[in-house]
C-alpha cells in the first residue's frame, strides 16, 4: 500500500506524580522535551523516553513527567473508583482510534467520566488528509498536545500507544501494558469514498479493517479474555432493504419454522463490506470463544461540540467537509456558511439514521457501563433520527435563514450506487432503554454545527467540497485527487 | 505470513507445433528440458523460457514445444468450437486454483469439453502439505508434468500462470495474456481446521481469500468487463439455521412488508467466514458495476476419480485424509481401508450437502455454459445428497463389509463449535434444473472412493488422522503441527 506507511512503533505518553525514573533492565535515555506547549497554562511537562528492542523493531515509550501536577495513580486507582455504579469492573478503557473524530470525543468523555483511559492510534486518518490535500475546517493539534492539555486542564491521564493494530507484536504490548477491560474499536478506514478511490485504497480499506479487527479479537482471547468489545459498525450495513430494519437479528417464519437470524446485510462500498465482514467474525468467535461484544451500528454522525472538547482550543474535534470524509449534514452547513450550494446527491431520497457526536460518546459510555455477557454478540442500533437528504437540505436551509445566510440547493449526478427513493425504518430502542437522552438536530443545528462552520469559513477550501469520486468510475491505477 | 512465500512469478507452459521462438525484443535464453516425464510415453518437450523485466520483479514464461505433436492453435480455433451451443462466447476458461484438488478435475474436465484452459495458481496447497508434514493419499505429479501428460494423451493445450493473485501486477498479466471469457476461481486456501490452527493461518486465510477474489473482481472490471466469475463458496456460509437453507436469497415478510433478501449467514471458521465476505464483496461489484457473477456454494466432496484424471497416473488427483484438509467421507474410507477407527466428531448429528467430485466438474461446467446477466449475482447450492456424519459412518461401514472389511466407529471429542444435532433442509435445484445429472453416493462409494483408499493404503500415515486443531484452543503463536 504505497499510500500509508508501513512502519510503526509504540509511543506511550502517560502521567505519574514522580520526576524520576525507576531503574529497569532495558536501555532508557532521558532528555527533557523539546515541544511546546502553546495554549495550554500547564507547567511544562518533562518527557523520558524508554527504548526498547524488539526482535526487528523498536518500541519507543514517552512518559510525560508533570512537575508539580497530582493526578491519580493508574495502579493505585484501579479498581476502587465509582465501584457501586460498576465502573470499577469496565474501568480500564482503551480507545483504538482515539485520535479520530468519533474516537477523540469519546476518549475525553470517558476520562472524565472516571475510566481511566489509553488510546491507540497509528494516526493514519492525519496521513490520509496530506495525501489527499484535505484539512480539517477546524485546526487541531496534535495528539501529544491535545493529551497534555488534557492532562493540564483536568488532571486526568490519557496513556497513548503509537502503532498500528494489523502489527499483531505492538497490539499485543498495548494489551499487556494497559491491560484494558473494555477495548472501544474506531481504529479503521472508516470513509466510504475513500474505499472507492481506486484497487488500492478497496484493498487496504478490507485489509485494514478486518485484519485489524482480527487481531483485537485474538488479543482479547489470548490476553484479556474478559474483556468487552465495543466495536463501532455502521447503520450502512443494513443497505435499504424493504422491510423495517432491526437491532442486528430478524425473526423469520420459513416454509413453518421459525428461527431468529443475522439481519441480512446489504452493504454499498468496500468500507461498509468491511464492516459486514468485521461484523461476521466478531460474531463466530463470540460463539466459539465466548468473547463479549457490542457492535454499534452507528448512523451518519454531526456535529462538533461536546462537553469535553469545549474545554479548549487544543481540545478541538475535527470537522470535515469534503467529498471524501465530510458527512451530508456536516457538508451541508460548511457549504450554507461560504455561500455555496448545498450539493444533494441525485434525487435526494436517501434516507438514513444521524446522530450528534455528543450522544456518540453517550452510546458507548452506555455500552461499556453496560456489557455484554461472555459469549454474547449485542448489536444496537446507534443513531436517534432519519432524515433524507431532502429533508436534511431543508432543515439547513432554514437554520441558515435565521442566520442572514442565503441558502441555495443544487442536484449532482450521484457518485454513488444507491437507491434514491426507497422505505426505510430502522429501529433503535436498545440505547434509548439502557439509557440514551438524545440530543435532536432541531435543537443542536445552529449551535452546534452552523455556528461552528460560520466561525471557520475563512478556512474553507470550496475545492474539497464536491463529490471527487465514483463508485462506477474506480479502477486499478493509483489515483490522486488533484484539488 | 511466514508460512507462506511471498514470492510469486509467472510461468507459463503452453504448447505450440513450432519448434522455434519467434523473435522479440525481450531478453530470452533458450534450454532443453531437464524434467523426465517418467509415464508419459510422448515425445519430450523442450522448454524455451523468457524473461521479463518488471518494475520491481521478473517474470518468466516457459513454452513446452512438443517435437511432432499438433494441437489446434489458441488463436485460430478460438471462437469457432461448438458456436451451436454457446461454447464460442464461454471458451476460454481461466481456472484459478487449477492445481488443487477440484481445481485440477475441473480444469482437465472443461479442457475435454473443448474449453481454451488456462491454470493460475502459486501451488501454495502443495507447500502447506510440506509445512504440516501432510501428503495425499494418492501420488500427484507436478503441475508441469500434469499438464504435459494431458497434452500427450489428449493433444489438448493447458496454458499455466504460476503465481500470486493477491499479486496484483501478475493478475493483470495473466488477463491481459489469456484474456479469459470465464474464471472459475477456486484459489483460496479452503480448509476450515487450516484457518483454525493459529492467528497467523487464521489472518492469512482471511487476507489471501478476500484480497484475492477482491483482485480477481477488479481485474475482470478493467480488463474483461464481459467475463462471468464463477465462484467457489461453500454450503458452510449458511451454518444451520432451524429453517429450510434457500439458494443464496430468502423472501421475507416482516411486519406486513416483503423483500427478498441475501440469505443470512452463520459461518464457523475464519475459512467459511472467508467465503461469506467474498460474496458480499461479489454481490456489491455485481450491482455497482454489472459484474456478472455463479457463486457456487459447494457441500463436501468426495471421490478421486473423474473420466480425465482417470486416464493416466500422471493425471491422478490428490485424495486428502488428513485431520486439517481431509474431508469427512474421504479420511472415513481411508480409515477403513487401514483398519483405523472411523473418528465421529461429537454426537455425529452434524448434517451437510455432499457431491461426488464428477458432479463439481459437471456443474462447474453448467455454470460457464449458462452464464450470469450483466450485475446478476447468481447462488446456486452445489450438492446432490445431504447426510449426517453417522450415516456417512454406516455407509461406510456397509461398504467396507461387502470387501471383506473389519470397519469399527469410535467417538471423538469435537474439535470443532457446531451443533451436533440440528434440523437440516438445503435446497439444491438450480443446478438440476441446468441439467445435473447427480452421481449418488450409494453408487459411488465402493469404486470411486473405497477402492483407491484400499489401493493405496500402504500410503496411508495413521499419525495424520486423527483431528489435531481445536477451535477452541487456537492461539496467537505460531503453531507447528508434529505428527
Amino acid at each position: 500500500m504505497a499510500h500509508v506507511l508501513s512502519t510503526s512503533c509504540c509511543l506511550k505518553i502517560s502521567s505519574s506524580k514522580k520526576s524520576y525514573f525507576k531503574p529497569s533492565t532495558d536501555n532508557f535515555t532521558s532528555f527533557s522535551s523539546s515541544f511546546t506547549s502553546k495554549v495550554c497554562k500547564s507547567p511544562m511537562p518533562r518527557l523520558v523516553w524508554q527504548e526498547k528492542e524488539l526482535p526487528g523493531k523498536c518500541i519507543v515509550r514517552a512518559t510525560t513527567l508533570p512537575a508539580n501536577q497530582e493526578a491519580p495513580s493508574t495502579q493505585s486507582s484501579s479498581g476502587s473508583l465509582d465501584a457501586s455504579s460498576g465502573l470499577s469492573k469496565t474501568k480500564r478503557v482503551m480507545v483504538i482510534g482515539g485520535d479520530g473524530y468519533c474516537g477523540w470525543a469519546t476518549a475525553l468523555h470517558l476520562s472524565k467520566k472516571g475510566y481511566e483511559v489509553a488510546i491507540v492510534d497509528n494516526l493514519v486518518r492525519r496521513l490520509f488528509d496530506h495525501q489527499l490535500g484535505l484539512d480539517s475546517l477546524t485546526p487541531i493539534s496534535s495528539i501529544h498536545n491535545r493529551i497534555r492539555c488534557w492532562k493540564s486542564i483536568t488532571g486526568k491521564t490519557i496513556e497513548l500507544f503509537i502503532g498500528d493494530i494489523c502489527d499483531f507484536e505492538f497490539l499485543t504490548e498495548t494489551f499487556k501494558s494497559f491491560e484494558p477491560d473494555s477495548v472501544v474499536h474506531f481504529g479503521e478506514q472508516r470513509s466510504a469514498p475513500y474505499s472507492m478511490i481506486d484497487r488500492s485504497r478497496a484493498v487496504f480499506t478490507q485489509h485494514n479493517n478486518v485484519i485489524g479487527t482480527l487481531n483485537v479479537l485474538f488479543a482479547i482471547k489470548e490476553f484479556r479474555e474478559d474483556c468487552h468489545l465495543v466495536k463501532l459498525g455502521t447503520m450502512g450495513e443494513y443497505g435499504t432493504p424493504n422491510i423495517d430494519i432491526e437491532e442486528g437479528y430478524i425473526t423469520i417464519t420459513h416454509n413453518g419454522r421459525t428461527d431468529t437470524l443475522p439481519y441480512p446485510k446489504q452493504a454499498s462500498s468496500f468500507y461498509h463490506l468491511s464492516k459486514v465482514h468485521d461484523s461476521h467474525n466478531i460474531a463466530f468467535t463470540c460463539k466459539a470463544w465466548g468473547i463479549r461484544a457490542t457492535d454499534l451500528n452507528q448512523g451518519v454522525v454531526y456535529g462538533l461540540r461536546t462537553d469535553e472538547t469545549a474545554l479548549h482550543e487544543e481540545l478541538y474535534n475535527r470537522f470535515d467537509y469534503d467529498g471524501v470524509f465530510g458527512t451530508a449534514l456536516n457538508r451541508f452547513c460548511v457549504q450554507a456558511a461560504v455561500g455555496h450550494p448545498l450539493t444533494v446527491y441525485g434525487k435526494g431520497g436517501q434516507t438514513r439514521g444521524y446522530l450528534d457526536i455528543r450522544d456518540t460518546v453517550q452510546c458507548v459510555e452506555l455500552a461499556i457501563a453496560n456489557p455484554a455477557n461472555p459469549g454474547e454478540f449485542r448489536v444496537f442500533n446507534q443513531f436517534t433520527e432519519q432524515f433524507s437528504v431532502n429533508e436534511l437540505a431543508a432543515l439547513v436551509t432554514k437554520a441558515g435563514e435565521k442566520l442572514g445566510l442565503d441558502v441555495q440547493t443544487i442536484t449532482v449526478p450521484n457518485p454513488r450506487v444507491e437507491a434514491e427513493e426507497h422505505y426505510y425504518n430502522a429501529k433503535h430502542t436498545k440505547l434509548i432503554e439502557l439509557g440514551l437522552k438524545p440530543h435532536l438536530l432541531s435543537d443542536s443545528l445552529l449551535d452546534s454545527v452552523l455556528n461552528f462552520a460560520i466561525k471557520y469559513k475563512d478556512r474553507v477550501d470550496t475545492k474539497q467540497i464536491m463529490p471527487s469520486v465514483s463508485w462506477r468510475k474506480i479502477g486499478v491505477k493509483p489515483r490522486t485527487i488533484a484539488a
